[in-house]
């Protein structure tokens, strides 16, 4: 379990202080991560990383010569926002475009892929590699849904080297996809983790057992059995590994092979060190040549215990990345060339905000807005156990920390936003950047974009009436099912958004008074959201690898059914002033 | 908790294989160890690092250009050998003589110091730093008793820098008494560990309590209060090591200080992080200036969570080593100069065993002992739990691993040397080497030292009697009260040995034939072991930072008592065959 922390909420942002104030040589403190503090040469393609925090050196430990440029640095176990992304590219960026590079989860695609739409609309030419390398993720055939574990470092090393050796972006991209597509992985898990200040591990693995596949959130595996002896978890691992090989590689003899056996945060040196005396033997026996093995702690997951198994099917070029050297803050290899620091002038930032002009009443309803966004916070932090424990059921129990981060820095930037004289749109805006960035993850994004979608229908100098509202609820919920890719039935929060949106439409277009029609509304979402619990287990598209349970609401279905009755209060109270 | 090992026997023994197979550019395994698989100039001081397994990188990851030259690598928590120090160095060794660097503990201190022994007498000049940065284990003015934990880094790098400049043996010596001079470190630990195929942990910290300044293998510390927050932690650590300056430092402010914020397991990188924000920050402030900090793992107890800081005041020369390169497998830094690897052929190696000539008389002897000493692998079997639970009373909680350990591969040489036509002494010496070797710790030598002292009273080419049995036990007792420094009352197995012998003395002058004395003095040898239990705690001299408890009898004495009890079964058993 965690234990050393002061106010769990600033975990992340004290870590990513401690971490640039002990790596000063390394890398420096951007606006949403960090990049190299040592000079690049103009020209060079940008590899930015990113990912969640708790897997140290993933990602920030992986910035420095040999390795990637940058890294978005997002909250515990949640993706770094587009903005965050965004960002630390910017920064990064010298003139030869920008490889963002993270592992295959839904909340870090949805970032990332917006973050390098922004990207290339701000001139920046930008591409990116989800990692894949984890095969019991999901079957051969749908290998695109796999997620990234370990094998992130086989794949950015690649990209880095071939950065570094002045390859244009296409053909990193290239090398990146190679590398990707000729990385494997396979691990195991014994134990849970628990994050600061939690009260209950996210997740566990029952005394004595091994969770065969498990993800590094606690995703489920293929299995559950007794832990095994060393030997055979080397023997599984390898047999695994061999089964499956690359697209163009037939035999097994003959090949070469980069390896990364990784510890998860408990299981220690010794251990993987046993375990890697029977993976060599087993390797050699098949007739591989192991090249510059890796056994350690390379992708973590604080203090979890488990293991991993990667390996790296070499061609000549792939092996010559492999074995370049590198000197990050966690992952040092061989000796690089000198490096020159960078002046902190040199480092590209982000613009202040301004804010545009408003009219009084829409800062008045900005004032509603903001109250209503304060309710949410406070719901959310009442319930903020439930949500992990129902998130926990099929996803990586973040909904209710994510959720709470999210609606705390919304309402403050709401606040903000208020007293320096926004109207409700911008006010939204604000709202909407602080929860993506601050929340991080998938509800994270969701939040954002509905946030603005709503913001963009009450603007910042109109009188917002109820129709007005129903609009902006209306394109929030175009706004999450295109950037969430979930439809009616998904067991998502869309289950409940869609059946809101259109009661609040009818209520309002029927002559019903603001408050009551969201009231009805938000009953119906409640009822919608309680149902996700009675649907037949399916996969989402929005979470592919993620069954559901029957019994159990979709987190963010319940969640919004919260949210929608708490607004329903400010919205009551308001009425009975106005009276 | 340890989970991946198979016959738990094997650990340390498979975690070196696996560590080679890993490492095979940095690290080649000799006998009782690794060196350096790089060639280091003729003439160049050779450092040899050592200590128990279960601290990884501790020893043998910290082998490599800039750091160590070789490290004996004992038994889980356990010293190496003699033997295998003297045959790392000697593997080492390029003519520029030896230092041997190691943490201070009772077990490494006899190990090393008889090493240091061997290697002058055998025309190596070899010198020796025993590392005590805890300032948590004994007050300033016993400063020379105190433990060594992530200091044991600071000084090896200073006094292996030394070496690589080109500095005599007199002078690294110098180097690396300066640099434990300034060298101080506090810690903490939240929770203990367990041992392969243990049943329980060696030892544990109650949930949500921190044990301040528990040593690494658990030893008591000076209090227990609730976890603090990072902050707090960060508060204490700094507060106590600004408390104690290096004699020669009368102000903190202006000093420059190396760093090593240091987890042992479980105390994840990103909780380290936390901490350090507020420790640099606290440093500053207090006008120290921090070279090159380390946060991470560097000396660990396989997943036990706690975490240290060390501190290391510098002047201009070891400011300089501090800040040099280092190439080794578990900890790297900056760029070295290219390193040519070594052929096998250049590494020295232990030569092959010669047996020497035996008498029958003396084989026939030498079968009764081999029996002797399967009774005792017998009786140490049936009771290694229990022994493990009186020595985690005041020890470590090693005693029943390590006597196991150790006499069954006293068992297994004594059988193989009886195969090989020893006589009784060569047998004994052959059992003695390998029960030290495999035992480790202080318990592991001194029943090196014992049987050793009692196959020189026997000889290989006599017709032993009882008189010659009653000489070598009470040559034995003298070997162990010499080399473990104990007198009787100080709670050692010593308690026990002292009235044993006496008493086997007395009656076999009196005319008592063997097995008969031998049962009466193992009768009064086991009330002296359940006496040790009655005694008032005191502070041991060969344990000296040990209280132990009222009611728990010493772990050596108790499982002498079984010993010595075993054996006169044996001698019984003998005595009716003659008849």
């Amino acid at each position: 379990m965690t234990r050393l922390y002061n106010d769990p909420v600033d975990f992340a942002d004290e870590m990513i202080d401690g971490f640039v104030a002990a790596n000063k040589n390394h890398v420096r403190r951007v606006s949403g991560g960090v990049v190299r503090s040592t000079r690049t040469p103009e020209g060079t393609v940008a590899l930015i990383v990113g990912g969640g925090s708790g897997h140290y050196p993933a990602f920030g430990g992986i910035v420095g010569s040999g390795l990637a440029h940058g890294a978005a640095m997002g909250n515990l176990f949640a993706s770094p926002s587009a903005q965050q992304v965004e960002s630390v590219a910017t920064a990064a960026n010298r003139g030869g475009g920008v490889l963002l590079g993270y592992g295959n989860y839904a909340g870090d695609v949805l970032h990332f892929t917006q973050a390098q739409e922004k990207l290339n609309a701000a001139g920046i030419p930008t591409r990116s590699i989800a990692v894949t390398d984890d095969i019991s993720s999901a079957p051969l055939a749908e290998k695109e849904k796999r997620r990234g574990i370990a094998g992130d470092l086989t794949v950015f090393k690649a990209a880095a080297a071939a950065a570094e050796a002045g390859y244009s972006l296409d053909d990193v991209v290239g090398v990146a996809q190679r590398a990707n597509e000729r990385t494997r992985s396979f691990g195991v898990a014994f134990s849970g983790c628990t994050l600061p200040g939690a009260g209950a591990p996210l997740f566990s693995v029952p005394e004595g057992r091994m969770a065969v596949g498990m993800g590094i959130h606690g995703e489920p595996g293929i299995e559950e059995t007794d832990i095994s002896t060393a030997d055979e978890l080397a023997e599984r691992f390898v047999a695994a590994l061999l089964e499956e090989l690359p697209e163009g590689i037939d035999t097994v003899a003959g090949n070469r092979v980069g390896l990364i056996l990784n510890g998860l945060g408990s299981v220690k040196y010794e251990e993987l060190f046993v375990v890697y005396r029977r993976v060599s033997q087993l390797l050699e026996q098949a007739g591989l040549v192991i090249v510059d093995p890796e056994v350690g702690e390379l992708v973590t997951s604080f203090d979890m215990a488990g293991a991993s198994l990667t390996l790296f099917w070499l061609d000549d070029e792939l092996e010559g990345f492999w074995r370049k050297p590198a000197d990050t803050p966690g992952y040092r290899k061989g000796s690089v060339a000198a490096v020159e620091q960078l002046e902190a002038s040199e480092i590209a930032e982000a613009e202040a905000v301004i804010i545009p002009v408003s009219s009084a009443e829409s800062r008045a309803a900005g004032w509603v807005v903001y109250e209503a966004i304060e309710a949410i916070a406070s719901v959310v932090d009442s319930n903020v156990d439930e949500l992990g424990r129902i998130d926990a059921v099929a996803g990586d129990g973040d909904h209710g920390i994510g959720m709470q981060r999210g609606a705390r820095a919304g309402a403050a930037a709401a606040r903000e936003a208020l007293e320096a004289g926004a109207g409700a749109k911008t006010l939204l805006d604000s709202a909407a950047a602080a929860w993506a960035n601050r929340a991080g993850g998938t509800s994270g994004a969701l939040w954002g974009v509905a946030l603005s979608a709503v913001g963009a229908s009450l603007g910042d100098t109109m009188e917002p009436g109820p129709a007005d509202v129903a609009a902006g609820v209306a394109a929030a919920r175009d706004a999450i099912m295109s950037f969430g890719k979930a439809d009616v039935g998904d067991k998502t929060m869309v289950d409940a958004l869609v059946p809101f949106s259109a009661t609040l439409a009818d209520e309002i277009s029927g002559g019903t008074e603001l408050a009551t029609a969201w009231q009805r509304a938000a009953d119906v979402a409640t009822a919608a959201a309680t149902a996700t619990a009675d649907l037949l287990p399916r996969m989402g598209r929005a979470r592919p690898h993620a069954e559901k349970s029957l019994g159990t609401p979709d987190a963010g279905a319940y969640s919004l059914g919260l949210i929608v009755q708490s607004i329903a209060v400010v919205l009551a109270s308001h009425r009975e002033e106005e009276k």
